[in-house]
């Protein structure tokens, strides 16, 4: 059942597994979706655009009080285009920082003009609520607070149901970037009071990359004529159209919106959050519980760690080569990610995809492999 | 070998032939190079991406000037790239409009807050140089020119080439949205002093939907440097990282990409611009001379008509019904395009995509087939 060196891994359609934090290995039926073409303005394309943009909702308990706005890109344009449509010029914003993309989001909102405060700690440490609590208190001037759900950075999961209450208690707008963890973790947009919850198409729904959604607060949508800066990322503006026409204003992403389509299907035949999560979650419990057993060292505690992505510590043995470790892994069948941390030399494994234990056990079986052929029995430290 | 009423026409994968502006019929193979998942930032995919922006600047001659930028997205994306890329926060543009597409830059200028010089001539008639030079002569604050080279919303081609020798006479920047034309039509970017030409994958290159792309003068793009109002659109920041890592600055449309580079392939395997461009001008003449025959008439005299798209009136009759034509026609596997014009009532059928002479001649069939069951034996104007 395990993958041994001898065997490669492979996907349903014969590619190495991605054990990265996206894009992520998918179904055979997702990409099969794509083997056809479609008008973009033709009625049945526009139906199943309608079905997706309806189902998304719901998963953040959010279907009677947010819509989607689908923008096409990566899941930063879908934050830009969140940042940019609901925090108006004159609007200032508390960006809660603790890995890449909370740096990522402060970089849009400065090149757009728009006021920041910088929370910021290290990467493997969630905001200090106290000190939130005490700027949103001394700071009238800050419109919107913004937060990053599980920051893929380290796989932290950061707090959000907490840092929106605190923006409620202080009548702000909250944003979320939710980009890693949409579907997989249970989030409640009312009762964290989100007005805007951005996320992507190939991340927990387990679509192809090409596009990305902000789940958004109706009466907040409506308020935000006006404040985009750009045509094509206007959430506001595209909404309207929605409204009129069911259309995109410009030509779509076709293929790849037919894919997530699919893949919504396929997420709830799985059960929805509750099933995607638990089969996240066991994957995590596989690997990191397999890595352990190796002598590896997690970077975060373990109620820190999302079961989206799992950051380790390199190990100092000189032994252990960290590219060699990689390469050898890849012709085994499995993509595994460098790590992007200031705090600590590290690299990462994904648990999220059409992954299950028996992938992360071959997994697990390749990385043994791999290191005893180091000549290491264990990738404890030696001291 | 030509459809009728009783056979329904389909492509290669079964779909109704869409005869629009895109997006439009691929080949099978297009499709098929999507059926896997890569990572990202692996060496594999990075290889295809290289040789897909290392192949376009070539088509248009300018494989020792210019570089390709990917912006993923529609091509409104790439063309709203361009614009705030290239023109600065105080630059001015001279815009060239005869249709929708010269309008969309006017707005996405005045988004931008860039001042704007509007030359705007009837969606049926080609810009009047003699006014234009006398604009560029008379204003020294202009900046930029840019143009449209096949405006889709007529099917007009734009005399891209002497507009180019105009702004280079007179020391302005020149941009070109050559969304439609590009791949077809011969253009050569030096000999128009073209310093970017924005296009798209699903166009003439018969991608699918979801990545465009910027063709840029080197020496001009290293000189756009902080122009953009934007991250995720900022064309000289995303080079800025090509040229250090060969990767994307966020995750890149993958599958889209892969089918782009397979429709590449193809592109040249069949000439390139000038078997692409020699195909689609065969499907525009059968098309032309076949609608004539049945009475219809183009709106635009044959100097003037690319051979992308074609804009005929509505006839005149009144048992001619276009959503019961439209429908009809759809039913027997023919998907055509209303019109958007203001000139004119009208209706526009494409000549791009996977479509040759015989699938023009089964449209035809099928046209005399529809009118023929309205009880109409020609579509002339009865007057």
């Amino acid at each position: 059942m395990i993958a041994t060196g001898s065997i490669r891994a492979a996907s349903e359609t014969g590619d190495a597994l991605l054990l990265t934090p996206g894009p992520l290995t998918t179904s055979r039926s997702i990409k099969e979706a794509m083997l056809h073409d479609w008008g973009s303005r033709d009625a049945a394309f526009v139906q199943i655009n309608r079905e997706v943009m309806e189902r998304l909702p719901g998963i953040v308990n959010a279907g009677a009080t947010h819509v989607t706005v689908p923008m096409q890109g990566s899941g930063t344009f879908a934050v830009e285009a969140m940042l940019t449509t609901f925090v108006p010029s004159d609007g200032e914003v508390l960006i809660l920082i603790n890995g890449a993309y909370g740096q990522r989001a402060r970089k849009i909102l400065e090149i757009a003009r728009r006021r920041t405060v910088i929370h910021e700690t290290p990467e493997d440490t969630p905001p200090d609520l106290v000190a939130v609590e005490r700027v949103l208190a001394s700071t009238p001037s800050i419109t919107h607070v913004f937060a990053v759900h599980c920051e893929t950075t380290s796989g932290i999961l950061n707090p959000v149901q907490e840092i929106g209450a605190l923006a409620a208690k202080h009548g702000k707008g909250y944003l979320i970037d939710s980009m890693s963890a949409f579907g997989a973790l249970p989030l409640d947009a009312n009762a964290i009071h989100a007005d805007a919850i951005a996320a992507s198409s190939n991340k927990c729904i387990e679509g192809v990359p090409g596009l990305g959604f902000v789940i958004c607060r109706k009466d907040v949508l409506e308020a935000a004529k006006g404040n985009a800066s750009t045509l094509v990322l206007d959430l506001h503006d595209q909404w309207t159209v929605f409204q009129k026409t069911g259309q995109y204003r410009f030509t779509p992403p076709i293929h790849v919106i037919v894919a997530f389509h699919q893949a919504l299907t396929e997420f709830f035949a799985e059960g929805g959050q509750p099933g995607r999560g638990g089969r996240y979650t066991e994957n995590c419990r596989v690997l990191v519980e397999g890595m352990r057993a190796l002598g590896f060292r997690t970077l975060l505690q373990d109620q820190l760690q999302a079961p989206i992505i799992v950051t380790f510590h390199m190990p100092g043995d000189p032994r252990f080569d960290f590219q060699r470790f990689y390469d050898a892994l890849k012709e085994r069948g499995y993509v595994i990610y460098p790590g992007k941390l200031t705090v600590a030399d590290s690299f990462r494994i994904g648990c999220i995809g059409r992954l299950d234990r028996t992938h992360m056990q071959g997994a697990l079986a390749a990385i043994r492999d791999v290191i005893a052929g180091f000549g290491m029995t264990s990738a404890a430290m030696a001291a």
